[in-house]
């Protein structure tokens, strides 16, 4: 049996918020300025951001670690059993989103959350993901995103990239749109599979393989040129991931309800949005094809 | 006792939203437009948009009629024996955006519910109010806005101003950023006191007296000359709105699971919002004014 080992866990989310701010710092040209915080409740966290740079418009790198004496219900929702029990939560989580629509907005998060009470083993779990969400939809780029995702869980068994493939494509989801947020990608929780270090591996598997899954997309598409029609077409789909992120993301919810630092919350809420009454894209439009190419559930890879 | 008339209601509600688009259109210059719409679980409604006017970026007057076999759980949180009852609900719901930052958005709801099951009297209740979101406070403006509050309210009882400012104070608050959304107004909900002819009749003052609150406000200010700095600035305190609108409210919420018409629900959402990471005013500024002297709590008439 392994050992719960929680400052290994932290000592790489610290690692891997370098990483990845020194990799994006290194295509945008300009540097990810750091606040770090403390929670009033318990813990703290260092917060990265890089605003109006050369090709992202808003990005946040954030690594945080708190604890408190409850759990919320956000984060019990599925196993009502550790309600009120304290707990330690961990995690690196981000959001990048690029100037030029042809560039894909993502998200990426690991985290580990541990579940304590006097005189019980602590219940720990990792959970995980990252997801895609392209403005317009490039198919060898999405083959790519699903590729790298699915090499990244190959060494823990077949069924991994399927069931967390399907996992993302269901929670990320706007029931009152009938549409998903973006392409998908990785999506996890509440894994504990193979004692500690081995549900650690599949994290770190997840953590690193990030920047291989979106890097290449944006040095491709950093340089395509566009108009006024794309950055409208852009500004009105980031609508759709504020109202995602404020009615239904887990993590957005669970970080207001414990209190969290606000600002690093929804630091991943886009720059700059718009809400227009009733809009549909044109019929055979390059906006139609997202609604109808890429939107919709497919296997990619 | 008085009757439940829900025709009667209905036909006022289908006038209010006409006097109100016509009075709003006068001052713009432009027409809203109308899409009528039905629910495929039953009802349906009038939504009204005007995009792009003279003075208005973006707004809404909808006027809706719905029922359902069972009561969704936003709208039973204070009264749970009335899970699972049928429900007929209608009112009209209207949001303001202007374009010009010196001109408040303003809210307005009235609406009645109607609870029903087999062998039992229907359980109906009344709701509404208004509120004031100022990106530049004045203060003639707000005191003109609750002097006008008070005055509707004044024939029904001298309680009802104190407590529905009470109400509305409590309710559009956003517990995350510790902070009002505006300057407040009216709020009430499940109002049934003096039977139906006179709950009914508190709600129409309410609804009669919202353009006499607004209009005044929107002819003094819209005019006034503004730059870059105050637009942003309004972007930038819009993004509460969005924050507001989707994690709190229950008109929100209640409208999309119930399976509400998602365009009409969110029109309420402005044209264009800006996010930047912790950002604040300058000190004694007139936007750090808007923070010090309008937003917390106050009395104003």
């Amino acid at each position: 049996m392994s050992q719960v080992d929680i400052q290994a866990v932290k000592t790489y989310l610290l690692q891997l918020q370098e990483n990845i701010c020194a990799a994006l710092s290194a295509v945008d040209g300009d540097q990810f300025r750091q606040d770090s915080w403390e929670r009033p409740g318990g813990g703290g966290g260092r917060t990265r951001v890089l605003e109006d740079g050369g090709v992202i418009e808003k990005g946040g790198v954030n690594f945080s670690h708190v604890h408190g004496d409850g759990l919320p219900p956000s984060a019990t929702a599925g196993r009502p059993e550790l309600a009120g029990r304290s707990y330690e939560a961990m995690g690196v989580s981000l959001v990048i989103h690029p100037r030029n629509p042809r560039v894909p907005t993502s998200h990426a998060n690991v985290r580990l959350f541990v579940a304590q009470k006097p005189d019980a083993e602590p219940v720990w779990w990792f959970g995980g993901g990252y997801d895609l969400t392209p403005y317009y939809g490039v198919e060898e780029d999405v083959v790519h995103w699903h590729r790298t995702a699915k090499n990244a869980c190959a060494p823990f068994g077949d069924d991994i990239y399927p069931r967390f493939k399907n996992w993302c494509d269901n929670y990320f989801y706007l029931p009152h749109r009938g549409e998903a947020r973006g392409v998908g990608g990785l999506f996890f929780d509440d894994f504990n599979q193979g004692g500690f270090s081995h549900a650690f591996g599949l994290m770190r598997a997840v953590g690193d393989s990030y920047l291989d899954a979106y890097l290449p997309i944006v040095q491709k598409r950093k340089d395509t040129p566009y108009g006024q029609r794309e950055r409208e077409f852009q500004l009105y789909r980031r609508g759709r991931y504020v109202e995602f992120n404020l009615v239904y993301d887990r993590g957005t919810l669970f970080g207001l309800q414990s209190g969290g630092r606000t600002e690093s919350i929804l630091m991943s809420l886009p720059p700059l949005v718009r809400w227009q009454y009733d809009w549909q894209p044109q019929q055979n439009s390059e906006e139609a094809r997202l609604y109808s190419d890429f939107l919709p559930r497919r296997d990619w890879v």
